[in-house]
């Protein structure tokens, strides 16, 4: 099997596991995986991802335009993916809409950020000191997608973040499939942990 | 295969879809889907809609009423149904009780309608300005079926829309199974969302 | 297929669906079906419903009693079984316990009842009417089997019927598998609505 | 089949049902079983749990040290499971995060301790008394492994049992997997009918 195979399937099983805890309500939600340095798959626009078909993903170059040979059309928002290629090694890009994600972007939203302490899950995200935090960027949802990226790229440095878009959803990036995942699952452990103390504690 | 058999099987992925998501509960909800301009197919009347039989649907007429040869009897509601395809070119309409859905039109009621705005999600009922809100309008529960499917036929105008019934449940309806299956999703996203900002924030 | 064969099927049915939703957590909760006048099959003791093995069920006769032949322990809790179809021409009796059924069950725990109406899933417990309501009587959780079984039976007199026990679970019963597993589901429904509500409206 | 290869067989059956409720969030979670007084197996370090694979386990001695032949790396928390075998003559222990018993471990942190009464799934717990009650304690959440092993040491002497750490999750231990596995089922289930009603009763 060659590379654009092995990521292929890669982002089929990342895709397959989301769907299935219905991450990806009404097509939203698009997900993408480096091929090498000129080229990454990412999801198809406004394809129902519950369905597993040949045309799911596609092959773009560095600039996200759609290389020749597939059908359909590279996701809406493929430039957010650009970005994490363009500005750090990572290898996954994953962008999802949760009930979760959302409220914490809302609730937190005028802030700009949201910080979490104090939980051990903190350490999924590579964080293993005892008083470790984490921080995720809170932008606004813009319509226009190249203003979009643009502001999201600002927070684009490492490869391995996250950042929520406000009413919006999450993007995590990571070295591969399975770091990205677990990056994502840790934080929206995060968000729905915060969520169910502040419902009982208060805010 | 035929367009008969095209649409059966189009309605089967949706109900197979909603049941694994326990949004039949109590043998509730109905759906159909448009097979020409002088018949659609309708889920029969008080089944479990986990189980998979060649009697869950049956073809009916423009009016509803049940086409010689298929077993059972359609559903109590497919007087709205035929409000949809009699007056729009819609070709799927849901019906669904969720726990969100219910609550929703139990909270906003009184005032007839619910309105959400500034979230992502609205793109997906075809809305993509940057300031889109969407507005769905709540009906009475009526016992009459006839009343029912004349009251909520005031509000379908348009070839895609949704209408909540009071402590009863949404019908959505679009193009085709996809795009109605689409929307669903979509408004589902909104009620849950909006619900869990009501409780953190208050109303 | 002999009657026992076809029964042990129906059960075998629901108890794998409503596994599937975890109602049954830490081995709890029992199921029956009748088989004639003269026994029931009902669940064995201190099983985990997720697995199915050909133990799952034992023959007992109207008593409770377990009839030779059979592997295991019937229900701690075939008591109330009994009285079901000791006192109704009843098919099918449903024990489980879930998070909203407890709940419901304590928050009304005093008043001895609670009492739902206004909501189009009632109709699904064969109540048609506009403003039909349902109260379902809830019992003291007594340790002493003999002694629960018999507040238990003080409620039970129709062929379609339920009753909590407090901080417990319910019981639900109806002529076959299919209609109390349509009534169960209902039930549970209208406790999750409830509860939402209460979260969301106050007390 | 050889007792290694037996209670490799449980284990795997408790992870792969675990992981299908998303328990084990972000690699998190480690589960171990006893195969003889000098050895018991232990789940991989960082390994994605929804996956099945040849290498999920490694058989260490009684100290946790890993035992030739087997690839990758034991769970970090190992130890605490040393503490588990080495105390009692449990044969299975379960640690997995889930939200609800995160929320229980904040909200009684400070109190060292939770108590539950008046449910009847306590009974699951094996208290069958009419007025039974449980207290876990809810230790430090030290991010030095030995340290929080020793602190988690000092709970464990019967052969079942539990302790919460705090925002960090919860491990449970029984004679077997099947009763470590019913009584995890048993505190997750007490942990979020008490959060619904403190939502509604408020605390």
């Amino acid at each position: 099997m060659n590379t654009m195979q092995l990521r292929w399937n890669d982002l089929a099983d990342v895709k397959r596991e989301l769907a299935a805890r219905d991450w990806f309500p009404g097509t939203s939600g698009n997900l993408s995986i480096k091929v090498d340095d000129a080229s990454f798959l990412v999801t198809a626009s406004g394809k129902d991802k519950r369905k597993e078909t040949n045309e799911d993903f596609l092959l773009v170059d560095a600039q996200g335009e759609a290389i020749e040979g597939y059908a359909g059309k590279p996701s809406a928002e493929t430039l957010l993916h650009v970005e994490v290629y363009g500005k750090t090694d990572a290898g996954c890009s994953l962008h999802v809409h949760t009930i979760d994600n959302n409220v914490i972007s809302e609730l937190y939203g005028d802030k700009g950020e949201v910080t979490f302490a104090g939980q051990e899950i903190i350490k999924a995200l590579g964080l293993w000191e005892e008083y470790a935090q984490v921080t995720v960027p809170i932008i606004s949802n813009y319509a226009d997608i190249p203003k979009l990226a643009e502001e999201f790229g600002k927070y684009v440095s490492t490869d391995a973040g996250a950042v929520l878009i406000r009413n919006h959803g999450i993007t995590v990036w990571g070295r591969d499939a399975f770091e990205a995942k677990k990056f994502l699952e840790a934080y929206e452990f995060l968000f729905s942990w915060h969520i169910k103390l502040l419902i009982l504690k208060g805010r």
